[in-house]
C-alpha cells in the first residue's frame, strides 16, 4: 500500500479528488427509487408486507397520510438506492482498489506521491481476500498492467477462486482459511518475489484498513448525491426509473438543502464503505442541512461490533468478531483506520443492528417488490429501516420536530449484488417462518430498543 | 370489451395513439444494457459461463473478435432489455388493461367509440385469471373508479387473490380451475349483476384476445425504440446504466437505420405481448433499416403451440396446449387475434423455443450476472439468444451477410418479475445439474436446429 504519508487527508476534498481519478475505471452506478419500497417503509408495520395477505400497494389508499396527527409516530421514507450490484465486479469494492492502485502509480514527484507505475509494474500487488476485495484488485491491477498476487483460503468457492484468476497476469496462492495462515502465505509471497527479482517485492493492499480504500469507497455516496441533486433539478423521479447517465452537470447550482440526503445508511463490516462515505458527507456539516450517516449490521453472534464498540464507556473498537451470519460481507470487525471515522460522532450519527430474519426479510422484498439482486450483506441497511424500532423512532422523531410532513431523503448504500441462485435457494428454503411470530412480539421498549440482543448481540 | 367495430385498426399509428392515451396510467419502464450479457451472448460457448470454472468477464481478453474470420461463425449482440419487471403490477399486463378501460370509457360520441365513464361505472367489468391480468384489470379498473369482477381458481395462490382483491372496488370470486369451469362462473357473474342492476351486467376483459390488448402490450416495444433512440442520440450507453425518464423528447431525428433495433425477442404464452409488439415494428418496414419481431415459447409438453402451428403446412393455430412448463407466463395456446399477426411472415420473422434447463440457465444468468429479478417467462427470449442454435446461426449469417462486423442492437421485452423467493428456492434445488451434459451434446444439426425436440416439443 502507500505510504500513509503520502495519502490525501480524510476530507471531502480528497474524495472528490479520488473520484476525478478513478471515474474512467469504474461504472456510474445508477441511483433508483422505488414507489412501493417507500409506500413499505413509511406504512406503521412493514412486516404486513410479508404475510399471505399483504395489503395493497397501488390504489390511494389515503397510506400517505398514515401516522400524521395520530398518537403513532410513523417515519415516512422516500428511499434512493446506489446501486453498486451494478458495479464492475459486481460490489463496490472496485473503487477502493482503483484508488489505491491509482495512488501508487503516481509519480514520485507528483503531488500524489506514488512510485510510479513502471516501479508498480515490476513489484506487483498483493492481498489475501475470499471475496470481493480479490476480484476487485485482479481487476485493477489487470487494467492497470500491473501483476497481482491473490492469496485465498483452500475452501473458497470455485467461481470466486476463477473469478479472480480469471483476469490477466494475476496468480491466485492458496492457504489455510485463519487470518495468521493467510498473512504467513502473503508474506512468502513477498519474500520470496524479492528473492527473484533483487525488489522489494508485491506491495500489500488491505481489503479497507487503509485510508486509499476509505477515499475510494466514499466516491460511492459522492455520487449518491450528485445525482440526487440532478435528480431533484430534472424532476426526472418516478418509481422503477433510474439516473444512470455519466457526469451530469452540476453547474454548482443546489444551495442547502436543495437535493441533500437528511441520511445515508451503509453496511458496516470492516468499515471502508462506511468510513468513506461519512467522510463524503462531513462537507454537509457547514449546510443548513446536513446529512447524517449511519452504519448498519447484523447482529447474529456479535456481528454486531461497531455498535457494541460504540455503546461502550469509553467506545472502544471491539478487534475480534466469529460470526457466521449470513451478511457475509459483514463478518469482520471494524478496521483501525475506518473505527476512526466511524467513533466521529460529528461524523456518523450512529450504528444500528438487525436479526438474521430481519435481513431475510428485507432481502426478499428488495427482490420481490423491487426486483433487484443483492447480497444478504446489502439487505441490512434496508433491513434497519424497515425492521429496527429505534432507528424509526429517531426519524419519526426528526420529522415531528421539522413539522412539515415532509418524507425523509433517504441514501442506502446497496454494497453488492455477487449471489448465486443456489445460495439464495438455501437461505429461503430453511427456517424462514420465524417472523409471523416476531410481528407479534416486536414491541418498543422503554429506551427504544426492541430487545436487549439489538444492543448486544 | 369493446365493440371490435370501434376499435382502432392493428397499425402501428393504433399503438402511439394508445400509448398516448395509457402514458399517464403507467410507468415508462428503464431499457438496461448489461456489457456483461453481450459479452456471453457474444461468445462461441456461452454455456461456458454457467460452469464453475468460467471464462472473465472484465478483462480485454480479446473476446470481442471471437468468431470474426474464423470458420465458426460467432453472432454477435448489443442487448437491450426493457424492463416490464418494473411496470406497475409487475408486469406488461398493466398496458392492455388500461387500453382496453380507457377505450371503454371513451365517450359514445367520440373518435374512439366508447360506453362513456359513466356508464362502464354502472356496469364494470368481468375476467377470469389467476395471473398478472387479474392484478392488472384490478389496478386500471380501481384506477379508473370502475367496480371489477375478477374470477380466480380456488387454488389459487394467497398472494395472487390478495394482490387483486387489494384494489377498491374489485371482487375476487372463486370457481374450479378448468376454463370452462371459469367461464360459467363468468357468466353466472353477469347474469346476477344484470339481474341486481337492471343494467347489461359487467364488461369482458379478456387477457390477450382482443384488439385493444394488443395495441395496449405494443406500446411496450413502442417505448423501447423511443428509448433506443434517445441513448444513442445522447451517447449515454454504459453498462449498468438505464435510460428511465419520462418523455425524453425525440424531435423526429433519427432517420432510416440510426437508433433502430436489428431484431426484438417477446415471450410467447397467448400473444397479446407478441402481436402488439410486432404490430408496431411493421412501422420499419418502408425503412432501409427493418425490425425483425421474433417470438419465443418453452418447448416442454408442446408449450411451443407458436412454433408447431407455424411448422405446419398450411400454419395452423393449435387451439388447445397442456403444459407445466416452468415458464408459467406462457402455458396458454395463441389466441385468435394474436394469431392473426403472428402467423403474417411480414409481421413476425419467426419463433423459437428452448427447453426448460435452458430456460432456468438463462434465468440464473440475468439474476447473477445482470442483478435483475425476472419471472421464469421472461428468461424465455433470453434463453433463445444465448442457446437456440437456430436463431444463433441465422443472426450470425445476417452478420456475413452485412459484413461490416457490427454487433446485433437486439431488443428484449422483459414481460415481468412477479415471483417469489421460495418459487425461486424450489426451482434452482432441483434437478439443476443437466447443463454441463447438455454441453457436452449441444450439436448444431444439418438444419440448424439442436435436436428434434426444438421443433417438436
Amino acid at each position: 500500500m502507500a505510504d500513509p504519508s503520502t495519502c490525501l487527508p480524510l476530507t471531502p476534498d480528497s474524495i472528490r479528488r479520488t473520484h476525478e481519478r478513478i471515474k474512467t475505471y469504474i461504472h456510474r452506478t445508477p441511483l433508483i427509487v422505488s414507489r412501493t419500497m417507500n409506500k413499505i417503509a413509511s406504512s406503521p408495520d412493514p412486516r404486513a408486507y410479508l404475510a399471505d395477505d399483504p395489503p395493497g400497494i397501488w390504489d390511494d389508499d389515503g397510506m400517505d397520510g398514515d401516522g400524521r396527527g395520530s398518537g403513532n409516530e410513523v417515519p415516512r421514507f422516500n428511499l434512493y438506492f446506489k446501486c453498486e450490484n451494478h458495479q464492475k465486479i459486481g460490489a463496490f469494492k472496485a473503487r477502493g482498489a482503483f484508488s489505491a492502485l491509482t495512488h501508487l502509480a503516481s509519480p514520485p514527484n507528483a503531488e500524489l506521491r506514488g512510485i510510479g507505475i513502471e516501479a508498480l509494474r515490476k513489484r506487483g500487488v498483493v492481498t489475501h481476500s475470499s471475496g470481493n476485495h480479490a476480484q476487485a484488485l485482479a481487476l485493477a491491477a489487470s487494467t492497470l498492467g500491473v501483476p497481482a498476487w491473490i492469496v485465498m483460503p483452500t475452501i473458497s468457492t470455485k467461481s470466486k477462486i476463477s473469478g479472480t484468476k480469471g483476469h490477466k497476469g494475476v496468480t491466485v496462492v492458496f492457504s489455510g482459511s485463519t487470518a495468521p495462515e493467510r498473512e504467513a502465505v502473503v508474506n512468502e509471497v513477498i519474500e520470496e518475489r524479492r528473492k527473484e527479482t533483487g525488489e522489494k517485492g508485491p506491495i500489500l493492499v488491505p481489503p479497507y484498513d487503509h485510508v486509499d480504500i476509505l477515499l475510494g469507497q466514499g466516491t460511492a455516496g459522492y455520487e449518491a448525491e450528485e445525482q440526487l441533486r440532478s435528480m431533484k433539478r430534472s424532476g426526472k423521479i418516478c418509481s422503477g426509473a433510474a439516473e444512470g447517465g455519466h457526469d451530469a452537470a452540476d453547474g454548482g447550482r443546489g444551495g442547502a438543502g436543495e437535493g441533500r440526503f437528511d441520511a445515508v445508511l451503509t453496511p458496516l463490516g470492516g468499515g471502508g464503505l462506511l468510513g468513506g462515505t461519512a467522510t463524503w458527507y462531513s462537507h454537509t456539516h457547514e449546510s443548513s442541512k446536513k446529512t447524517l450517516v449511519f452504519g448498519c449490521e447484523p447482529n447474529f453472534e456479535g456481528a454486531n461490533d461497531g455498535e457494541r464498540g460504540l455503546a461502550a464507556k469509553p467506545p472502544k473498537r471491539i478487534e475480534h468478531v466469529k460470526t457466521l451470519t449470513v451478511a457475509d460481507g459483514l463478518r469482520t470487525p471494524v478496521g483501525i483506520i475506518p473505527w476512526s471515522v466511524i467513533s466521529d460522532n460529528e461524523k456518523v450519527e450512529g450504528v444500528f443492528s438487525v436479526s438474521e430474519d430481519e435481513i431475510k426479510m428485507a432481502l426478499k422484498l428488495m427482490m420481490e417488490r423491487v426486483k433487484v439482486v443483492i447480497e444478504p450483506s446489502s439487505a441490512v441497511p434496508v433491513a434497519v429501516i424497515l425492521f429496527n424500532q429505534r432507528f424509526r423512532q429517531l426519524v419519526a422523531e426528526k420529522q415531528k420536530e421539522e413539522g412539515t410532513g415532509r418524507p425523509c431523503d433517504v441514501g442506502v448504500i446497496i454494497s453488492g449484488g455477487n449471489t448465486t441462485v443456489e445460495g439464495l435457494s438455501k437461505l429461503f428454503s430453511e427456517g424462514w417462518n420465524k417472523f409471523d411470530a416476531e410481528r407479534q412480539t416486536g414491541e418498543v421498549g422503554v429506551d427504544g430498543s426492541r430487545t436487549a440482543e439489538d444492543v448486544a448481540g
